[in-house]
């Protein structure tokens, strides 16, 4: 089972979350690059801590909006959006090549990552992008995801992630974030419901029943109050509980997108 | 002789000259990264059309300034300037690549350009940016800049440049934009100087005397208000004269860098 | 009749639309406030101009958005749009006393425009920015937008316009830009309409049909290639009929906004 | 005596300093106007803040870097810089009124701090903006600095301030940060340093001499790690040694500059 994490998400002066201490917790780092946070030095220092850790790096892509973390929904043209990916792609593949490293996977972040969810003009957007940049990139996203039926469709290598804090509906939905309960904050319960996740594919809903949730990757969140504490427990149980983690070698395939 | 010019510099719903008939006219297209002007959109217009038109694309890197054109100095620390240019070059390289083509060179773009002529610092940390990022990658610039020096000794080719509508001092450097006569504007008048660049290596002086200006490449403006025009009287005029107008292909070497 | 047209909309080193001939036809000058488009030296400038030329100077409030050029729908929160229209109208405010004038009325530009017409809660965030700001200010949009309805509930004086060179559907409102006959192009035919709408307060739809458009002032864009040969004919023809061309004093009030 | 801090330092997602706490201790809130950090959200905050608290707002200027923090000199023309005052004057002075107060005074950030005390251009260029946007306001900087004589001479109100835990020259300027000793850490030997300064007008220098620092308001830093420890030193020292601490009323006029 592999283990991500936003990381880089600072700007400038601003600096967000404990990325070196995450990045001995987890095996992989989505990194910010520089559209909705990141800037060159986040992206380089991210990256040579990524490549000394072993972790392998991903470009967490988003919308260009710095002064909204690009938590906002933007409706930009899909050309332009293939173009801003791109950007971001090869901007922070300057990075990892100069640590000795690469980008190996693509994670859109916030709002993107929502919008394409269902957004077709938006997923297709993307899934251009990455293709056009390096079509042996993974992507990672949520069973289901709009975006991600496309990139299978295009050959590109798809794989799942689950929420280690977060909760499901009983359609394997996250709940949103604004009802109660959406949001897990104990570590153990966190870690023993990532056991179930990582060995048995599932976890109980918001409702208590049990929900199936595929994942080859499983996101630990890195901007929260006791954050690396989550991500260490996580780890922790899963390794007790034999899981592997390691980087994903080859992803489940539980999901079959149809061309 | 090679002839190059700044392209895409515009950003967002702004244009700036005309990329387009400029593409059919040099060799050598300077594409502006993002930092100073560009974005993905104009990022990936030029590249694809500097690739068709079987143009040179070039990294034309400047400070971080959309809102000053990347015309202020800039005390910015060496460090983020190295990743600075690293995050360009990796901007720009992804739409090269995307169109089938590649970034070849890299010129610093207004204030930029003219800091790297003393400041050695801020040389060293361009120069640490393109080794890092492609050591096979050529470097743009003014006889006897600090930063071709350094480009030079760390292992860069080094090409340079003189300017088309530029009157030159007799100790052969630019006469400043804001004195009298610092701004030549007659097309005739400017391809006839060219055509001495290219075939005989200098030019009268702003003087009357004649300065060696040794040069792989001229520069012709594209912002100007006849700046296509100038552009095509030149190429016309080299060509007449018997001149090879391409890329650098071989540099003249003419100032050696010690080490 | 009240003529409007969008201005100071360069940034930084780009320029849009000749601001200086348009300010020598029309009678209020929505300004750009550095959101969408526009910064310190050009909100000054139009200031200034507009000052001196006796324009009205509105603010052209926009999303935070350069490089869209506030084109973009964003889903911002409306507490921070209201902050933002206020940040936008405080800057402009600034330029505009320093001119010995005073920000009179708001609009809002692009995205944002469109959005307030049905988005209630962005609507509800620019009027309570605007009151929050001065209640005095009037407000200009389209007959019939929900932020005009909450503006004149609010007790905003509000202003309609109408559009020199947009087509209409026989519904009154706006051929969307895609649609072909969306823009009119041609000085004498767009003149014409404009005197039947100031005179009496109807144009033909792009069905043919007579459709009532109530205006107190007409928006002529400034970024097409004729902007000013059309703003003029424009001026010319309604001055021709008869109409006095000022700044809006008293608004026709011809749609009433129930509480 | 006055304790000013620089508060409202966050940028979107990111927030710097405990603006509140700061908010209890101090009696002038140096606040960022969106150009070097800042936006309109927490202009909007600390304004509201500040004004219940009874503290005095002022302008936290700067140069228009984000990216950097406003903390590297950029060359920026004297007209533009002047407009870039006066916008961010009028954006923070539109949520002040909104607070039901009012911006009392300038303090520029960072970068400009530093430039404004020797950079005649630069210097004019600020004081231009604030007389132009209201004369009453008060300037506050280190004594002796160009820009404050140049605000002098143009009428403006002058106020010194000193740096509670920055280390003074024998000259009465401050160590540079980059040497040993340059800043203080221990919150009851700064305090007891502020008694002196408030009550006595001297500290003892970094090498051990009484040196004369006259200071109408002590500067506490907001955004070290017990920022907000030793603002509560400072007063509570101040305090117990029978200073009045509050907004300054009447300036020392220690320094008399000439016209």
């Amino acid at each position: 089972m592999d283990l991500n994490a936003d990381l880089g998400e600072g700007f400038g002066h601003w600096t967000l979350g404990d990325d070196r201490a995450l990045l001995s917790v987890v095996t992989s780092a989505n990194v910010a690059c520089g559209y909705h946070a990141g800037d060159a030095d986040t992206m380089r220092s991210v990256c040579s801590l990524a490549a000394s850790a072993g972790v392998a790096v991903g470009a967490h892509v988003g919308y260009r909006d710095l002064a909204g973390f690009g938590r906002r929904f933007i409706d930009v043209a899909p050309d332009t959006l293939t173009n801003e990916v791109l950007a971001q792609l090869g901007a922070l593949s300057a990075f990892a090549r100069a640590a000795g490293t690469r980008v190996s996977y693509v994670k859109p972040h916030g709002a993107l990552y929502n919008a394409l969810v269902r957004h077709e003009a938006q997923a297709d957007a993307v899934v251009d992008a990455v293709r056009m940049f390096d079509p042996t990139l993974a992507v990672l996203g949520p069973p289901g995801a709009v975006w991600l039926k496309r990139a299978s469709v295009a050959g590109l290598r798809v794989w799942h992630e689950a929420f280690a804090d977060r909760a499901y509906t009983d359609a394997g939905t996250l709940v949103p974030r604004g009802q109660s309960g959406a949001v897990l904050r104990d570590p153990a319960e966190i870690a023993s419901r990532c056991v179930l996740l990582a060995t048995e594919g599932w976890v109980r809903s918001v409702s208590g029943r049990p929900v199936r949730v595929p994942a080859d990757s499983i996101c630990v969140h890195g901007d929260t109050a006791n954050a690396v504490e989550i991500a260490r427990a996580v780890r922790a149980a899963l390794e007790g509980a034999g899981v592997v983690v390691g980087r994903v070698e080859s992803p489940l395939r539980h999901t079959r997108y149809a061309g």
